[in-house]
């Protein structure tokens, strides 16, 4: 049994998602950000970086987004939740992957999280008057360059669809209006047919 | 044959040590940041996100450090450069190759690149200020928790060590003491004996 630690309007929805369309057998715990529970003794305990998601699995506690995806797909091989057999297009969904980890989500916390980087309000207000800008450069490049279509990866629906999923979910609150990415709105749209998303975002709506 | 993008002081340091450690076939073009030559059409036609670094390899480009390394121990099994039979231990790897990147990196980079994610002089300076105090935290993270010995991974010699050793040369200018840090100071000396290492940085010195 898998035990997810999970925030509603977190990252850790990318690896809820992935979960479900594994068919795995999981439970989710729910980490209260708002309170700061993430920085607590038995939370850390867990996650020693404060952070969400954490995947506790029978081995031992992995963390990082990029990581637990992956592992969910080699874990679940038959759910054909990444390309397992092909070394070159698997390190091409973990450059995605790693993409978004890096770049967008860094772009993203920038405006509201500036406090991991910087100690003045004026830096923070500085920092967040630009997140339009650098999710917005972002996205272009997903728009025109990154995303094949349907999916991500092309053809092969991967892990890399929740992830980029979750960030198709910051950008109105990022000043980013998803009607001028045609691709990425139609991507949104169709990921939110899928019951694995319907089911993760009721567990947010609940928790 | 392989081609690694790559600028002498970059991450790109370690593809190129994992290269050299996997017994490639291969050859290293310089890209120099300084003069800006990430940004200009023909490196753009190879890496749309302007950075390095990147691999051409027979099937394409890939871009990121964690996937160009995974890629690399995939790629030559016989190197051993990666756990490629356990998918958790794999996966803890992965893990520790996501920090470096999104959090580690970053927070490096705050000091360098602040035009990245501000507009103000205030705010570079403040980011500046801070890194010191981020690298510091997350060093202490790798010293204490993450850093098994005498490898990263524990004893398996793995794509996570260039990538470690490369965040380890940077800790004098990040205002980090590598001597109040025993067990990296010792791992980075351990690396600076290995030949391929040696060979990665005189390609640095002389390129
Ligand atoms: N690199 C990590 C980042 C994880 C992360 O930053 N999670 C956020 C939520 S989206 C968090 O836990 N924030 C709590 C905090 O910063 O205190 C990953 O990709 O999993
Ligand atoms: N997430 C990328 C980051 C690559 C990156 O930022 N590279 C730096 C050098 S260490 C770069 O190319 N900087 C040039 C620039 O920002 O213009 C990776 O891990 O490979």
């Amino acid at each position: 049994m898998l035990t997810l630690y999970h925030s509603p309007g977190s990252c850790a929805l990318a690896s809820h998602i992935a979960l479900e369309e594994a068919g795995a057998e999981y439970r989710v715990v729910k980490v209260d950000l708002g309170s700061g529970a993430q920085r607590q003794p038995d939370y850390l305990a867990i996650n020693p970086k404060g952070r969400v998601p954490a995947l506790a699995t029978e081995g031992g506690i992995l963390t990082e987004t990029p990581a637990i995806l992956a592992f969910i797909a080699q874990r679940f091989p038959e759910s054909r939740l990444a390309p397992l057999d092909d070394a070159f297009a698997f390190a091409e969904m973990q450059a995605f992957n790693a993409y978004l980890c890096s770049t967008v989500h860094v772009a993203h916390a920038h405006g509201r999280r500036g406090s991991r980087w910087a100690n003045e309000q004026s830096s923070f207000d500085d920092m967040k008057r630009k997140v339009p800008e650098t999710m917005g450069a972002a996205m272009a490049l997903v728009e025109d360059d990154m995303l094949r279509g349907p999916w991500i990866m092309g053809d092969q629906y991967t892990v890399a669809d929740p992830y980029f999923y979750v960030v198709s979910t910051w950008l109105k609150a990022d000043g980013v209006d998803i009607e001028t990415l045609p691709r990425i709105a139609d991507f949104k749209r169709r990921m939110e047919e899928r019951p694995s998303v319907k089911k993760a975002l009721r567990w947010m709506a609940e928790a």
